[in-house]
């Protein structure tokens, strides 16, 4: 399969860009780096970004920053930056992505477990983890036999938890999660919340 | 209790209304009529509303227009519009909310069943909804100890399945509904989804 993989470097991402090289040609997307760049919270770009790349059989998006902090402490930039990146970004990038993915092909996105067990100073991030997994489902039925859409729900990364001074045991190596986002690619599910 | 009821004049708001005022005084908050108007996709027009009411026990939203439609069809306005209603006007309801609302007191937001259980054509909707429970079970964990928020999430109602000329019973009578909303209103739970 020819993959588009956005988000491909970074934690997640360069984890799941080695587990589908194994068996796959992918192109490496990033914000800054990789073969093409991109801005995920510029439909614009997600469409130049797709008519340069040509024809995919899936697209896989590990990338989505947000914003986090106490509820009465985010602003309207907090929830909009969040909303516009992390939500839209992902959904922007299927809509666009239906006309450039081949039939029988799929995208594979990148929520949080966030969603449905939140920890305090999560509520932007969490609402856009939430509604990105109610879109999938939804979104798999109006496009049921022609690609398929899931998305990842992962807790903590075990890199990342390290990256930030805290204890990594609680976290998921990135390469295990990365065999996760693997399976939902060659498998045929549709419409699900897959937590690793 | 004093109750703030936003969506007072629609299926589910003027049934809740019924219910709440057997025990309760009801400030009765519509789009156009009602003790109070308000538009829930403008933050200033929340912020003026809750001053001219003042100190209220709880805030009960049974408003939030949405846009339906296939994924392939939906715009970017349709998207753009469903965030800035059914979505952002809840969530600033509870930001604006947090100083007007009593210490021990609640919010009880409304989504709606297809965050879990979507149908074609909803893709938008849907995501609105899951991003509302999400935001709901996070936002209570930073509330804790202040106010609680919860969130009804409700499949059809008859009368609004009968207004469309639709078969109306597999839909839920909006009285029995109702009592659901005064039992999240009087009851002690936070950070809850409760689908009646």
């Amino acid at each position: 399969m020819k993959i588009l993989l956005i988000g491909a470097t970074g934690t997640i991402g360069s984890a799941v860009a080695t587990a589908l090289e194994a068996r796959h040609r992918v192109v490496r997307v990033g914000h800054t780096s990789g073969d093409y760049q991109v801005d995920m919270a510029d439909k614009d770009s997600l469409e130049a970004l797709l008519d340069a790349v040509g024809r995919v059989d899936a697209i896989v998006c590990t990338a989505g920053i947000a914003r986090f902090g106490p509820l009465a402490e985010l602003s309207d930039e907090d929830f909009s930056f969040t909303l516009r990146h992390k939500l839209m970004g992902q959904v922007n990038l299927v809509r666009v992505g239906i006309d450039h993915v081949s039939t029988g092909g799929s995208f594979t996105l990148t929520s949080g477990s966030l969603s449905q067990r939140p920890a305090p100073a999560t509520a932007a991030v969490s609402m856009a983890s939430g509604a990105l997994e109610s879109f999938a489902r939804a979104a798999a039925l109006d496009l049921d036999g022609r690609q398929r859409v899931n998305v990842v729900s992962p807790s903590s990364v075990r890199e990342t938890l390290e990256s930030m001074g805290m204890d990594p045991r609680p976290g998921m190596p990135a390469a295990d999660l990365a065999e996760t986002y693997l399976k939902v690619v060659e498998g045929d599910m549709t419409g699900q919340v897959i937590e690793p």
